[in-house]
């Protein structure tokens, strides 16, 4: 899409709002306080375009020293204009952990066990009350401090409610909602208390739009308004691009120089199979392994030839969930590589490390890269490994990523639940000749080039431009 | 739906379908085979109406003593024609456990922890080869047998295969399927790899209609089709209705009063809530106990006063997740009377004993019955118990049960997953008036019996009169 905004070069000022901001403050020797940028997907993917157009950042304090910054106001740093937002800790905890990451996550994820959870208990309802309250400390914030007439971007299903006091009290606004994760389908969103449900669809509605990573999670959502709301509001898709400059620019370091090494001793002339994922129930990193364990069972012919480099890392330890399943990864890898390994041949390598530049290392040299989580809003590894990789590797992609609208034409499909048809996809990467594997590669990189991080901006900025102002959009009542 | 076949008292002949039969074979002491009527939801709640239309069943053998009388031929038993069906065991024991109950089951009703299951793996591929030839043999015994222009009704999730030789061998008959479990949305049903999703809706959709317990299912049912096939067959509604004039009669028995006057000894003045359910991961028996943890916990005026009568009883045991779950069940009753007991006192009393007799004694005498599945076809316990019961109680209905398209309008709301809601709803019922209750009962009652079990047959019978021949509906490829 177009930037159409009235003129190019005088964009609108712009607030961008998430959970996470792009720095995180510490103290220095002299205990003054010092700001560092972050990490996170969502940071390292807006981090460089937000900073080029000079937005300003409103974020949660996560610390004791980001809200001692907090308390200091904006804070000009590392290209960046951030405003920490000092939260309640124990609304944040119950907001954060129980409703964003323990509900939403796993719901929209389709990662509940039904039969047993969610319990929607009065904590649940407390929780709830929570995440109002957090959502509107942030409308806050962007109430008392966007410029007259901003495009406010708000971000992701932590801050779906933001939308509902902008509409109220700055109309002059216009708030764009953008979901980073899937949106489920209305039967799943039925485990929801009905008040709920209206509240959260509703307050996501009362943004100018709201946009997802894939047709299929922007069509979810509408079904649901339709179902619980009776309406459905405007939405868009636009898929983000990985910021690929900086990981170029990486792979030039003598450090990435090194690890690509060390690799390459690893592999001594095998193939590499490579998977780079937080240690996350989505990812479906078990049935990664029983595919792999599949393949050597029914395809003698790959044992000792193939190396399956899982560098996946931990991740929301907090939840007893995320601890359970890194114990079964663990365990899974273990027993398989005492199952298939033979003298000099580690079928599994598990790497923890979470060691960006060994990643970088990685994805340039895999021969088959596997993505196949269980349902995914987009997943950056798939688009950053198309572009990153020197070595002609075929992608193994999951249907259930929304990567698939976009890399679906060129990638391998892998059914995530279907071990037996993931390891038939790995071994036809594998086996695929060199001519073959060069045009799938071209063709891929092209896919995952075809746009760039600004779009995903522009896209925004153009709605934003072009949307009705708020509470013109939805229909009266019957 | 009023019976539109020509000429009402001149049926065409009727076929039914089904996995389960109405007969089962034992040895008498002289060694002779001796039919005798089988139990199991779909027979008590078909068998009366069949038997009435003179209609033939055909069902698979169960056991050995069934397997010898399959070889004999038809069986003319307890008012019914039977044609008992021998299977390969194997392929039987493959189809019906893997296949039916483990996939399509937990498929439908939303049961799957999908980062660890289904794991759709080689044997599972053998599993799905060995439910066509199950659903083929089906098929083979109805092509052989059936007459001239019958009407075949194919019963459920087991047999969703068997149209599809009907339609090209004997297009003469008119079959049709019905569905007495959920459906669910297309996103789940991504879950099974495309082949197997297409041959499954593939052969669901040879039938001349495909019929389900509420509309929700059938919209799914069509969603998926237009999602997978890129069509959408003939689909209908017609929820059965129960058999009560034989639980009327059982009311007057001797055993039955006195088993009301065992549940008036132990109810000693108090209230009673009750549960009648399988074991059953998709019946939610945890949450129920954990909203009356909450009642008793919230609402300490209800402590002393009230009786948790759970008769559920065992089933599927040869299921790992089934034992689990029952285990579950056990420790959470013994921790939450552990909990709340007093001297005279048992707030939950779990009865595992699958007593017909009693559980009807204890529907006539609830003063709240809680039905609160996770997700459930119909729920043929919610009408029961509303026809069956003497003392104005009240229902307290899940809305993801398919009866609640007919009972929602006069049953207290339940959402399964919400554990406090249901707390609220219980409450509610246990405070409610007399007068109230006497409406809401009377209501619910009419609701209850406004359809008939003759009903559900003739729906049938007039779709397959007036559905198009096999073969015609399908839209020329695009």
């Amino acid at each position: 899409m177009a930037l159409s905004w009235p003129m190019a070069d005088a964009l609108p000022p712009v607030v961008l709002v998430s959970n996470r901001g792009p720095l995180t403050f510490s103290r220095d020797d002299d205990g003054g306080l010092v700001a560092i940028r972050g990490g996170g997907g969502l940071v390292s993917s807006l981090g460089p375009v937000v900073r080029k157009v000079g937005a300003t950042w409103i974020a949660a304090a996560m610390t004791d020293e980001d809200r001692e910054a907090a308390a200091g106001g904006v804070v000009d740093a590392e290209g960046f204009k951030v405003h920490t937002l000092a939260v309640d800790p124990h609304s944040y905890r119950m907001a954060y952990d129980v409703v964003s990451n323990a509900t939403l996550w796993f719901l929209h994820h389709g990662l509940f066990d039904l039969s047993r959870r969610p319990r929607l208990d009065r904590r649940w309802a407390e929780a709830w009350a929570a995440y109002r309250d957090v959502n509107h400390a942030f409308a806050r914030a962007v109430i008392d401090q966007a410029e007259e007439g901003a495009v406010v971007l708000v971000q992701d299903y932590h801050l779906a409610l933001v939308g509902t006091w902008l509409a109220q009290e700055r109309p002059d606004l216009r708030a764009v909602h953008f979901t980073h994760i899937p949106f489920c389908q209305p039967d799943l969103l039925r485990v929801l208390p009905t008040g709920v449900a209206e509240e959260l669809l509703g307050g996501m509605s009362s943004h100018a739009a709201c946009g997802f990573h894939a047709e299929r999670w922007a069509d979810n959502f509408a079904a649901c308004c339709s179902e619980v709301l009776g309406w459905v509001p405007t939405t868009f898709v636009a898929p983000i691009a990985p910021d690929v400059a900086g990981m170029e620019e990486l792979a030039q370091s003598d450090e990435c120089v090194r690890e690509a090494e060390k690799l390459e001793q690893l592999l001594d002339g095998r193939q590499l199979i490579l998977r780079v994922d937080r240690i996350e129930l989505s990812k479906n990193i078990l049935r990664g392994f029983l595919a792999f364990d599949d393949l050597l069972r029914t395809r003698p012919e790959w044992r000792g030839r193939v190396v399956f480099v899982a560098m996946v890392y931990p991740s929301r330890e907090s939840l007893p969930e995320y601890l359970a399943y890194r114990q079964e990864v663990e365990v899974l890898a273990r027993l398989l590589n005492g199952q298939w390994a033979t003298p000099g041949w580690q079928p599994i390598v598990l790497d923890t490390s979470d060691n960006f530049v060994r990643s970088v290392a990685a994805l340039m040299r895999y021969d088959v890269l596997l993505v196949n989580p269980v349902r995914d809003g987009l997943n950056l590894v798939a688009k950053e490994g198309a572009i990153l990789n020197r070595n002609d590797g075929v992608l193994a992609l999951s249907r259930e990523a929304g990567a698939w609208d976009e890399l679906g034409g060129t990638a391998l499909e892998v059914n995530p639940f279907d071990v037996a048809g993931t390891s038939d996809a790995l071994s036809t990467a594998l086996a695929m000749a060199p001519a073959e594997r060069a045009i799938h590669a071209a063709a891929l990189r092209k896919a995952a080039e075809a746009r760039v991080p600004r779009d995903w901006l522009d896209d925004q900025l153009a709605l934003a431009a072009t949307a009705p102002p708020p509470g013109s959009r939805r229909p009266p009542p019957a």
